[in-house]
């Protein structure tokens, strides 16, 4: 049996949960927002499904349920957050406004991020910058889980990067969101519970080989997506969100999932650019790029499959199975 | 037999042809420069290879050769360059010091030029920002060649990307160049002229198809680097160098070959961030890093074949085949 939630009653679920855990309103309601937004976009894997983890880290001190973040802006477009060992989504809510108030003023400015935690669904934080007008383009890094190509050793993690573009019109014209690995590395984790392999091409494992184990590809190294020059792109997200932005580097961070090694400490960098600044005409110029695409049998523009459940799941409301409902105690809610 | 030239000799042959194809003496210097420059790092295809191309697009009209580029700083942070149909390097360096400037200013400044052309080795430009203590990262658009995944119309170009980061000592730490495609377009043309196949997963055909026919391949589309994930990083390139910069589509723009078509009219853009305006450490940080690649056997840096090569024809010089020393008209030179 499944259990149905609409929008208001996931993130209603998620705030009263987090506080329960311990979490003080301000570092809890931006975090509970973050999973209402990845339920709405079907992007599960960072919605409901994250809550119980979250809880576990406010319970063993991987993040500070009570961290108050502090920001500084240094340079005219350069804003800094500490995100003092909390929950990433307050200390970007403290930065954003100053962010874009920064590249209205000088036409671009950046937002670093240290001492940070996992940010959930980066294409939202672009896409936030979008609704203002502005190109977002932002970098997140993870504990390492990529090796250079030839190495066996990771040194960068799946490090996404996000790109959101204005459509004029107070919303995003399109969201890019890719990591820089094959795949997911919580689709090999899934796969090494069921006892399943995994295709060629996902990952090696700990001596730098090909394998199809998920449990030794996990002791290993996922591939980066088209070789050199996905480990390139993530590359340039680890110098950004990590090094730029004096986060720990990816090498040396605690895993974002179970309950040891203390506070992931790891960092971001949100870019935004404001158009208006450089040429006239950019909305229409980026309306016929993303014509082009989309108006192409067999081709989609990037997010459109999260933005087809977003009209779907505002309505409609998310299902739960049992398990999930079990573990997040709706069994015992009445309401 | 092959002709020999040291680096000197290089920059001089290369000005000396583009002054007699017409160029000013300001759109000349700066691109025999790059000449030098791509030379001397081993990037053929991009050193004395490219003057007969230069040559005749001085000849036809697709570079004005008396262009004046047009500099304006619209905001704090923000530059923009009016190549005005001249050679790109020009531009590029009529803007260079007052970027570096605006992000000393800013902490973040950005560089877009339109009505641009080819810039040579991105990775080049990308380098001067490091030289100047600053992260340097480059994106440049060319004619459309790769169709998102799933259709067959190109709408991007091979569109690379290039990341330097400053060593700390006027030099860079590395340096990361790499395009949106699985290969070099240039490689499939030099198969097609042999008559030779190109491996599978290079190319598609005019229908979209997979195709080992190099010729068919010219007429159809590029394969991006890891799918999708190829396409979005090509994505955010059209976006920043085209759409932000105010230059053609990469759908529209004239090729880089041949002399139809007028000038190409495309565009770049530059970011240069200042490490010091968001945390301390950024050197040591960056010099980790890098350790934790090149020391692994079998991983190199980005941009370490290129160092190398540089080392070696700092002292050495360049051999020049036959076919090429005629084409530069060396066989009548006898200085």
């Amino acid at each position: 049996m499944a259990i149905e939630l609409d929008l208001d009653s996931v993130e209603a679920l998620a705030l009263r949960r987090l506080c329960e855990a311990g979490a003080s309103l301000s570092q809890a309601a931006p975090v509970a927002r973050s999973i209402r937004a990845a339920e709405r976009d079907g992007v599960r894997s960072h919605g409901l499904m994250y809550l119980p983890v979250y809880v576990e880290h406010l319970a063993c001190g991987k993040v500070d349920g009570n961290a108050v973040p502090v920001l500084d802006r240094p340079r005219a477009g350069a804003v800094t957050v500490d995100a003092a060992h909390g929950f990433a989504h307050p200390a970007i809510d403290l930065g954003l406004p100053v962010l874009l108030q920064a590249a209205h003023d000088c036409g671009i400015a950046a937002m670093t991020l240290r001492r940070s935690y996992n940010c959930g669904v980066l294409g939202h934080h672009a896409e936030r910058i979008a609704e203002a007008g502005l190109i977002g383009l932002c970098f997140t890094h993870a504990p390492a889980s990529i090796a250079p190509v030839g190495g066996r050793l990771p040194v960068i993690g799946t490090n996404p990067f996000a790109l959101a573009v204005p459509d004029g019109a107070g919303g995003a014209r399109f969201v890019l969101d890719q990591s820089a690995s094959v795949v997911a590395k919580s689709e090999v984790i899934l796969r090494s519970r069921r006892g399943e392999a995994i295709p060629e091409g996902w990952a090696l494992d700990a001596e730098g080989r090909p394998t199809r184990d998920a449990a030794a590809a996990l002791k290993g190294s996922m591939l980066p997506a088209g070789g050199a020059k996905g480990f390139g792109t993530g590359l340039l997200v680890e110098v950004l969100a990590s090094a730029l932005a004096g986060a720990i580097p990816s090498r040396e961070a605690s895993p974002f999932s179970g309950s040891v090694g203390g506070p992931p400490a790891t960092g971001q960098c949100f870019l935004a650019i404001d158009p208006a600044a450089f040429a006239e005409g950019f909305v229409d110029r980026i309306a016929a790029l993303a014509n082009a695409i989309e108006l192409q049998d067999g081709a989609r523009l990037p997010g459109a499959r999260r933005l087809a459940a977003r009209a779907r799941i505002d309505s409609s409301g998310v299902r739960l199975d049992r398990d999930l409902a079990d573990r997040l105690g709706l069994h015992v809610q009445s309401d």
